[in-house]
């Protein structure tokens, strides 16, 4: 049976992210108070049984010292904001757990501005996507290894069975999310590359059947491919998307870390352009091609 | 239940791919009657309690007509001097499965040859290792859809559940298969540049526990993963082996298959690319790079 | 004073390529009888003083024996059906030059189709563009090498200085341009990104004046650079064009051929492969990546 | 003839560059005063018929005012170092150009810094190699337009006809310059590719005679080209040297570059990780990649 039934946590930043966990958390017993700026979030907090606080410091009444509190906010400014203002409402012995995905070296200046009033931190790596914060879902937990022992029932009652991991020293959690995250932009996009074969191939595959029956006993079976069956059986033939290809940062982050260490890391960095690619609709690369082309060779251009 | 329990069939290769097979075969009541040219190979298959047989002619007598035969052997040569030979020996109404690796249009061939004769042909796709091989295999056949309703009862034996597809014509089976390959190679590409990160980084990872940690719960839970955990387990920091990144060809297929239909694929490119890289020792490449810095810059060179 | 005064040749081909080589042999006094199936070819031939044949037959009454033949069709089937038509109506001791972008292996083909009547062959793979064949071009010169001194007078006459090689066995020279255009299309792809960055800088560089202060002095000054500056020249930001980057066959195959060789050629790849996608409004990988993102993290989908 | 003969030049920095700079600057009649910690350097200077200074104070001495200096030292904290010191030292109009490869925000930063003091500063991006700084240099100059015409003469004086440009702000030359360098590790990667393939080829070629034609006429001739063939003749098969290649730092900022501006730039990234992979005799990612490729199938690993 799962621990930590008598803690209790605030939850700052009720967006997808957020408010699974904080579902996932009652589900174990775990007491959470809420906060988030947008009114809405907040009634959907409070509509899953949570207590919801209206602003930073409603919130820090709610709950029981030493407090420990869970930023679940975007990265950069908003995380770097909300830091800031808890390193000022804190006090000696809180905990905080940065959930998102904030950048490691920004984690590790969190936790010196915290540490200069006594207040502890952790960053959070946190994968498994929404359906992970909602139930089973996967940390990578950086900070110090005494202290953790005291928020680790939280992790056991909260991740998958074997979901969670003590990292090291702080900035390793979010080192070790943004890592996988480089790797989940590889596999997603050589699955998405063995798709697009198929998809010009002479032979006339579904799609569907063929994600499903990769993801029951092959080699390349992940939960990934399981997504794609999922995807593939609601709208056979992506007809109804485009192909743009967004990222968040990580997977740029990652490329930064290994060009840092001189790691040739090739794959994650086609990964990567290819998705800086497929924002644009035409590129400038390829005009400068084209006009080379057509001064040589006299090589037709396509005119715009 | 499994079904299949009264079927026969003739394995022809017997290494470390078929007499996994047969022992998974044999645990579903599947009657096996097993050829290898080598002695060892039928000795061990004798030991799975299969029946033997130390020619293909023997081999033949031992199976009720029409009978059903499974190819394992080696691609290329070896699986062509077979499914000729078989072209000769069979008779109208039999049926050859070949579970190896083929290249696709070697199996569209292999079909049209044994067809004169009146002889089916499926090309099955093997996927999920040696595991898979002995329990709960993938399979990707390709072939005459109104035949497979006759053996699809032999892969819901041997069989995942969910485990095989019925993928079309002739050869769908092992381009699938090709293209799964390529997949697997950009995956664990992917994941192995996200280890060499690890490696180099400030934080001291404990690899295997990390491997396990993203396999319960993250986005990239997959079964490499799990290999990976393993691995890590036996040899930490994997310092018994060298990089050699070998390949079998079919990493190689898709990458032709990518060019002749102009599909982009970098990243089974670049897998693939890396592979031969870790072969050599030094590079021509290289040399010339460094002679031409050296040529223009007066860089220093390392000497041999 | 160059050589090669009181040679005759027949060119069969005047499109692009062949009216601007017939143009730079008369210059060096060469003889030109000229062929072309299409009647508005001919007649540019003929004011360039040429001699012009509405047959192939034709042609070969213009020609003493033993006959020089150039051949400057598109490779592939057109090339495959002159040679098979003049391996039928020369006569042995004739020699037959491929000047046109054949593949090697096919030029070996027709060596040896042509040698079983005593036609001499040799395989000549051309650079310098349309302007090279008019004045100074760049010749790669595969066969005997015997013969090959009967017929050096004509590429002293035609080439740059320096600028033709005997490059050994036929189907070298082939070979040497397909490698050669390989690293045009990674010199190209370097040179374009370099613009695309500076096209989305901080700076307001202008580009005419940045290739033209590349090419003077710098260590990327190139004959590609000029052509860069006249093209910037033209139109100041390309904006009367698309990105669409054609390629015509020897990128791939010297791509193919690295693979056989197992050679990491990952900039000749990207460089391939990013023409492949410059064709493409839409990819499917990235419909599918996008469909991924979606299904894991709710991360919002563009749609159609 | 070439203008600037009156003018008066401070030169901090005798390496390499510097010691050609200055010769070059004296043919020109161009006055030099030099500085460098190294009494060798010095010497080195001297014999040029330079003045010299044991010291940046002794160095200011020997230039009229206002002075101008050009700084001629390793990026980095050496650059920062001396123009910090020039910051304390110089006097409001004097000008100091950095000719070094500074990353183009620190000279950003330098520039700020010195105009505190009302001292002018450009930041100089030079191309050409060693050769290049004795004889016919390229410069890429940015700073302020008004005050550059002043300098002019001197660039009009060092470089190559049409081999300097003004491109605006702070920064842009320097910027300009590291772009440059990432084209050029991709154009020498693409070459070197070239080369790795006729090294593997069933041909028999002669590289240093292959890279003299197709610097003659050919579509990729180019300097680097050209050096190509220096090399080749010196060292036929470059048997003489190790293939690590190894990198400055330009390449790696036009990458980190390109991907802040979201730019895919697949070979110039290609470029640089297969110099970082030529560092390494074997890798982290190899061995993973054999590791899995053991678990799932079997396949042997090299054994340390």
């Amino acid at each position: 049976m799962k621990e930590g039934k008598t803690m209790q946590i605030g939850m700052i930043g009720l967006g997808k992210m957020g408010l699974n966990l904080i579902e996932n958390m009652q589900d174990q017993q775990i007491k959470v108070a809420a906060y988030d700026l947008n009114q809405e979030a907040r009634q959907k907090a409070a509509a899953t049984g949570a207590k919801t606080a209206a602003t930073l410091s409603e919130l820090l009444t709610q709950l029981p010292t030493p407090r420990l509190i869970w930023v679940m906010v975007p990265a950069g400014k908003a995380t770097d904001s909300v830091i800031n203002e808890l390193s000022q409402k804190l006090t000696a012995g809180d905990t905080v757990l940065d959930g998102g995905n904030s950048f490691y070296r920004d984690s590790m200046t969190h936790s010196q501005l915290l540490a200069k009033q006594g207040i502890h931190f952790f960053d959070v790596g946190t994968s498994g996507g929404m359906a992970g914060a909602r139930h089973n879902g996967n940390f990578m937990i950086g900070g110090d290894q005494q202290l953790f022992a005291k928020i680790e029932p939280l992790f056991k009652a909260i991740a998958a069975p074997d979901g969670y991991l003590y990292t090291g020293p702080v900035g390793s959690g979010h080192y070790l999310k943004m890592v996988h995250n480089g790797i989940e932009y590889g596999m997603m996009q050589a699955i998405a590359e063995g798709f697009d074969v198929l998809d010009h191939s002479q032979f006339d595959y579904d799609h569907a059947a063929v994600a499903k029956v990769w993801n029951h006993g092959s080699v390349i079976r992940s939960w990934l491919m399981g997504l794609a069956t999922d995807a593939f059986t609601k709208d056979p033939g992506l007809t109804h998307l485009q192909g743009k290809m967004h990222s968040s940062g990580e997977g740029k982050w990652t490329l930064d870390e290994a060009l840092r260490l001189q790691v040739p890391t090739p794959v994650i960095a086609a990964s990567l352009m290819m998705r800086y690619r497929s924002l644009e609709d035409d590129t400038y690369t390829g005009k400068v091609v084209a006009a080379l082309r057509n001064e040589f060779g006299g090589h037709p251009v396509d005119q715009k």
